[in-house]
């Protein structure tokens, strides 16, 4: 049967394969940054090449009102569904970078790992999809089913462009369900699909108590300090035991039935609580969830960064007169990323001192949650292919991390999204020595194979 | 009389001595920055050639562990007292560097007043006690007493490496008294004199929560976050009324007496409120007192700094893993730096909390609070001679900034330090745009001029 002729062409072309994933995490398209434009525009040309490398028919970069997105279409059958494969080929800011052990956009492989900013997220899972639809072509001389491509540029600053991007696109980009090619399993050997997702809001706090940074010894006593101002409020976005303190944060949220309590937990059992390998000294959370529920279904609110006065070497005796705070929120079912946003400036308004002024600035690409109904024909397609490849069945996970397009294709196209990608726990995303294991991405392409194959009438 | 002739010979070389002050000040001698090592030391050989062209016979840099001392000596007779003029050519970093107005290294006069880091603080009240000496020695031939120079170059980091000097030069820099070009006038119109500085103790408090900066969504649920342990620890070192919360904090502080609370309104009277003019929404500071009090006489823990995760434009979901921040204390008697920090310690023992840990680093530099007698001769000399310059008798102040050596001084060589030096609150020190007045540098140099010939007996 084809799949073994596939297999044969991607054990052939591994190096091939390997290098072409490592020349495009050698461009530094990190979104989040302005320098790196240029950059981000090169990565999503690279991409749009490699589409047409494989033969894809019709390939074209859309415009929006930052990042292109690169799409592209094959219509082979009248009679097959329509998948959109969505990845992304942005990456995360690389900082602190005296962490990472080799430069961030100089791919390195040691220990079966590939290690670069965007191994797993999201260059190394898009690329694996993409090779997977390439032995699939090679060997079968097209696709089984009808394809479209759908690779964004802003997904790590929250997809702002999107919303406004695909009321305009709607004709373009239909199809029957989307294939996300980002996302993960739960371990090297325990496949996994994804129920939901979670939502995203974000925000700054900015913080002033004086027109400019002060001598402490003149004015320490008398005046304000910014950072304990700063501090302080940050502080109190948390109850001492770990509860989110913004009034009306938990209001709209979904309980948990027992039933799904026992999913998650069979889900995690079987995934392992990855959490416990990052060197903190104890977990922290909201009260009566266990970690793994925290991560699946429960919303929170992170202090992404905060910063106020001197930061260098030594000392500087000096009362600062600003400071700044992030803010993300993940949200669940039923929160409204906007709703939250204003419970937070409320929050803010409650709690800054008198002595004080503190502004919240909204950032774009807040998203909603998203999910999937349980009986979707490509989610339970997706499965079988998974408890093939990997031989043991798929636990049914819920994400929590967002994917802000999964939710604006749901709700602009009306397509599902199911996720089918590869890279593991272990893979450091968004932090310094991201990888993807090679044997994550061998198995991702196969599965690609399998998936598409499968999904053919 | 000889004062006259000073006067004319300032007057008539003012645009010189301008000059030169904006030449030292173009030597951007950051002693907190190791990238401006180099500058420091061309500034210490700067300020000895400017004591050789005076005419001061013995000059000569002395080595410390880090930053030379510039040394000068000239004995003139046996029968008169010995001063030591004190100052430093070290300064504080300028940033943030977009809130200055012109360069702080490009010396710019606008309306009267010299802009540039070290105008006031200490360069350009160095220079005002160097050229009233110029002026006494060029019309008179010599100084009037016997003088001593010492101008060190670790001020703004908290003199390190005067503690281990000192004892090896005690007879070197034998004196009567010090006096010291650094402080300042209480206003434009009313002289002052100093009676106490205030001690320091400098730590920096460095929170850990995990090995590596975690994705937030698959992470910030499960485990803790470094950005908000840090902002609740630094948040916790005051009560919310603004006293500080450290135990044992107050302990050894001695309370103003009914008297010294009244001698301080008055000094606090005539100098004006300048903390009320910087802009903050409210006072703020430790209830009791008020605000002039607090800065003469109550001690406080500033926080100088804080910083924790992304702090680049937009959004980052990232769960930090480490996170800091920087801590100074102004002391007063009898306050040991070394106790208060061991307090501090202890205080960050008792609130990390258990998923987290926290270290304190002690910065070198700590300095005892200082205090002068009330009947001191050099004292009263000059209250006299401020009485004459300005027109009307000076207050007696109580210093809320810190001179560590002046308590290194009098533990070390048993000479107390009277501060005559000409800068006002308005001049922006450890700010941006920091500035001296051009008046107040032409009543300076004739201040000196009239104390060192008032000393003579």
């Amino acid at each position: 049967m084809s799949l073994a002729e596939c297999d044969r062409y991607l054990e052939e072309r591994e190096q091939e394969h390997l290098e072409a994933i490592q020349e495009f995490l050698r461009i530094p398209s990190v979104s989040a940054l302005p320098e790196h434009q240029g950059d981000v525009r090169r990565a999503a040309e690279w991409l749009a090449d490699y589409l047409r490398r494989i033969g894809v028919p019709q390939v074209e970069l859309l415009p929006t009102e930052r990042n292109p997105v690169v799409f592209g279409a094959w219509h082979v059958d009248d009679a097959q569904p329509t998948a959109m494969i969505y990845g992304h080929y942005d990456v995360q800011p690389p900082d602190p970078l005296d962490l990472w052990t080799s430069p961030p956009f100089e791919p390195q492989v040691r220990e079966d790992k590939l290690y670069a900013r965007g191994a797993s997220d999201d260059k190394g899972n898009v690329m694996v999809a993409l090779q997977g639809v390439e032995a699939l072509v090679r060997t079968q001389g097209r696709p089984p089913i009808n394809l479209k491509f759908f690779f964004e540029g802003e997904e790590e600053i929250g997809s702002p462009s999107l919303p406004a991007f695909m009321p305009n696109h709607r004709e373009k980009l239909a199809c029957d369900f989307i294939i996300s090619a980002d996302g993960g399993q739960p371990s090297l050997d325990q496949p996994g699909v994804t129920l939901t997702a979670k939502g995203i809001a974000a925000c700054q706090v900015n913080v002033r108590t004086a027109d400019t940074d002060l001598h402490s010894g003149m004015f320490g006593a008398a005046v304000p300090n910014a950072a304990q101002v700063t501090a302080h409020l940050a502080a109190s976005f948390h109850t001492p035991d770990g509860r989110v303190a913004v009034e009306g944060f938990y209001d709209r949220v979904r309980e948990l039935s027992e039933e799904e309590r026992a999913e998650l937990a069979a889900a995690q059992a079987s995934a392992g609580p990855y959490w416990e390998k990052v060197g903190a000294p104890a977990l922290w959370g909201e009260p009566g969830y266990s970690p793994g529920e925290r991560v699946a279904a429960r919303p929170t609110l992170d202090i992404n960064g905060i910063w106020s006065g001197f930061q260098g070497e030594g000392v500087k005796t000096v009362t600062p007169a600003e400071g700044h705070f992030k803010i993300t929120c993940r949200l669940v079912a039923d929160q409204d990323p906007e709703e939250i946003l204003t419970l937070i400036e409320r929050h803010v308004e409650k709690h800054c001192p008198p002595w004080a002024t503190a502004t919240v600035e909204r950032f774009p690409g807040s998203a909603r949650p998203f999910g999937i109904r349980r009986d979707h024909p490509a989610l339970k397609t997706a499965m079988e292919v998974l408890e093939q490849i990997f031989g043991k069945p798929p636990v049914i996970a819920r994400q929590g991390g967002t994917i802000p397009v999964a939710e604006i294709f749901q709700r602009e196209l009306g397509a599902d999204m199911v996720f089918f990608a590869f890279g593991t726990p272990d893979g450091n995303v968004h932090a310094p020595n991201e990888s993807m294991r090679l044997e994550s991405m061998r198995r991702g392409r196969r599965a690609y194979c399998a998936y598409l194959t499968a999904l053919a009438k």
